[in-house]
């Protein structure tokens, strides 16, 4: 059932260039560390140099700076991005599983108005409340409840336990791994002497194509129109994406971050693991923020950014090193203090 | 279906001082940036001031303090919390979807000792343990999975793919958002050479009267004795609460924020997105934790905290600000430096 | 029902000293705010020192330090370790629910081909894949879903709405708290022109014996290779494990920290809440990093650290203390200066 190559067949497939003998073996892929000798791996992060030569991998695809010659019977396949080049690999040798078949399970709920289209599978105990609609070829899995009157396009995939409340709208090609909840009520309330009065959250969430949102993540809906994310964004786990906020086109979003309610990101912005964003701030293409950080004002287009309050990453390194010179800085002021003392001890001269 | 109003319709809904003209027609309603001109809108936020006349809203809530006058054909209408107001609105021209009409679905798994109220509405697939309660009028949504002996009171909602494990009391008018879990285990061992045994957490979760929890949150069970949300408490998205923290009536806790265990909040006590407690803190009455803050001691009532470790809100501002004036403090120094060396070379004057 | 007990029995229950009469009376247990005067309670942290003669608790247990002696009609406990000591006393007292009967659910959908072991139980509504194998007495509860080909040991607890995707590897007694979400796809992208193309993650996901994983917890499936947690770790809620981390034995993970790509811990490290790393970074054993620090390098086994970026916790603190004296810093540098200048005002003395 695996497929049987060689180092030769190797190079071809990613249009590199072999150093080193055309006939090794290969029958799958591995990292450099558990690699054995009829695998082949990458060096994927300079940081992993050291671990070639080492490694037992028969094949091994480097970046054009790597100059070690390969030992003999192990070959090196030079490449512009071994990392990338190494999926062409990875699908071949573990090619992914089938696409459940089409389909609605008997145990699955679908309300008489509910509207599917060709080739839809629905999973063991899915729900579909009043008037929603699942696209062509779209698969839902197991456990996943779609609310009244909710859209999901062509060619999705909602992989098990996803929620989805009512009158979302969730474009073509777009994948929710398991646990996603999307369009829950906002977090508003109006808060008086009598205690938080809920702010009814009346609007809908909307997911335009290519989207991907990770396992366990929450897109609230809005108070009123939308929380929109627009095409070709992905989102990793358990991030929150509260009321109206709009992240453009082409964003990535790492784990856990948080945006806050209106928050509006503009196209390809990059928010790193555990990020925060405060409510209403504004984020302009292109910015990147860093781990951790925490926003609290509007980022200009470009801008790159660390910290809590988040800064210009370069002022904060800045800001950083000056700390970390303070003990220096004190020692040079008590420095300073007794070089005066003893000048002033001097008094002042007998004319 | 949709209702058709005027500029002084609205004016009298809310209670404000029409400015402009009475009969602007009014459909919906929507933010300054996608309002229709027979849409109502409002100046929530002071950043949006300038937002306002380039809006096509027909009408927008505006604040006591803003000047301008309505260009022709569109209104303004005066109200002390535009927001606020904007919810009534909200409400009349986008109702709620109704509410599920009681009665228990086929696919619903019911122990035989399990007690409903009446006008109780059980979704598809919902389970429910032996012993379990549901009070009058409650919402059980799809895949929701009650444990033996749990009690869920009256007028509470839960959304799909709620748990709730054994032995938790949840109030009246608790609303509960998709893929929460009460219930499950703390996090405790008694570390030793052989690893970490598992305490056994054998109390519960008491959820009050009033109180919201958020989609994705996790409320573990206690110990022994409870963990305690209390009366009006509301709770965002990915919040954890650990075993047998206690949090006072009326609290706000923002998404994704961590409670340690044992930790005990007073009452209105408000924590901001992604701020963490550690474990067995006690925060006062009132007291507010900035975004991101990270706590590692108790907080008086009324305390106003920011940073990791948190500090009162103006001690964190003036750390910050003196460390941006470090380069500032450099070159004063190397300034005294250079003057002390002049004054040094002067040499002691011969007598 | 309730055990009736004594102090005498407390006292020989747990292996300790008995201050105090032998015949109080002992039914339940509580904490020291809560309990009654027929219950034990424990001094299990030194801030509660001053709750102890304050309780009603009947008999406390106390650690050899405490050096009050008991009240009329009460009772301490001396043992080394209250806390682990009372467990023993919260199991006689309120002893665990029982487990599950064996047996299948008529509502669960089992794959023709999936392999069951002796005693298992399936829950309401569990979806098992074609290929799926349970080992013997494992419990799978209400609404969880085991994708084609995963395995889960023997003995092993999943509690509901658990989603295991296709052929991830579960050991035995292995506990998944609800919600938690194993081998959804890890995040990687290649970004270009044309926007962010999906990389495949068809690796797997192993768990290793006597693991732990808590509520709405995610574990994704590595690119290719396993994401792998191994023996004896600990995780709580809502923690994020990204693809192809491997953490080490003996671990404790606290809720809502982030791993992200192929971080590598060793055995027994130690991650507080909150806590973010950065992708491929590598933790030493036993190495500790402190509630919500941000590690953006690699650390030596034992180190301790705290912050972000994350330092030694000494340098840590020490730079903090620096930063807080910027004030008296401050002053100091003012005072030199008018020093300073009072002595050259002197001016050169005439000769």
């Amino acid at each position: 059932m695996v497929p049987e190559e060689t180092s030769q067949w190797v190079a071809e497939a990613v249009g590199g260039v072999l150093r080193g003998p055309g006939d090794v073996p290969v029958r799958g892929v591995a990292s450099l560390a558990d690699a054995l000798p009829d695998q082949v791996s990458f060096l994927g992060h300079p940081k992993y140099r050291s671990r070639v030569l080492p490694s037992a991998a028969g094949v091994v695809l480097v970046p054009p700076g790597f100059d070690t010659a390969p030992p003999s019977g192990r070959a090196w396949v030079v490449c512009d991005r071994p990392s990338d080049s190494f999926s062409i690999l990875v699908q071949h040798f573990a090619p992914p599983p089938a696409v459940p078949a089409p389909g609605i399970h008997a145990t699955a709920v679908v309300a008489a108005s509910a509207c599917l289209g060709a080739g839809v599978h629905l999973g063991p105990h899915v729900v579909l409340g009043a008037g929603a609609r699942v696209g062509d070829r779209s698969v839902i899995e197991a456990g996943c409840c779609i609310g009244e009157g909710s859209r999901i396009g062509e060619d999705c995939r909602l992989y098990p336990n996803v929620t989805v409340r009512e009158r979302c709208c969730i474009g073509n090609r777009v994948i929710i791994h398991p646990g996603a909840v999307i369009g829950a009520d906002g977090f508003g309330y109006v808060s008086g002497p009598r205690g938080h009065a809920k702010i009814p959250q009346l609007g809908s969430v909307q997911i335009d194509d290519d989207v991907e949102i990770g396992a366990l993540t929450a897109v609230d809906r809005a108070r009123f129109g939308r929380t929109w994310i627009q095409r070709g964004t992905k989102i990793d786990n358990l991030v929150q994406i509260a009321h109206n906020v709009v992240v453009g086109q082409g964003c990535l979003v790492a784990g856990q971050a948080g945006l806050s309610g209106s928050c509006r990101l503009g196209n390809g912005v990059i928010l790193a693991g555990q990020v925060g964003l405060i409510d209403h701030c504004a984020i302009g293409d292109g910015a990147i923020v860093m781990g951790q950080s925490g926003v609290t004002a509007d980022l200009d287009a470009g801008a790159l950014v660390f910290g809590t309050p988040a800064l210009d990453r370069r002022e904060f390194a800045r800001m950083q090193m000056n700390v970390k010179r303070l003990e220096r800085l004190q020692r040079t002021i008590r420095e300073l203090e007794s070089r005066l003392a003893a000048l002033e001890r001097r008094g002042p001269d007998p004319p």
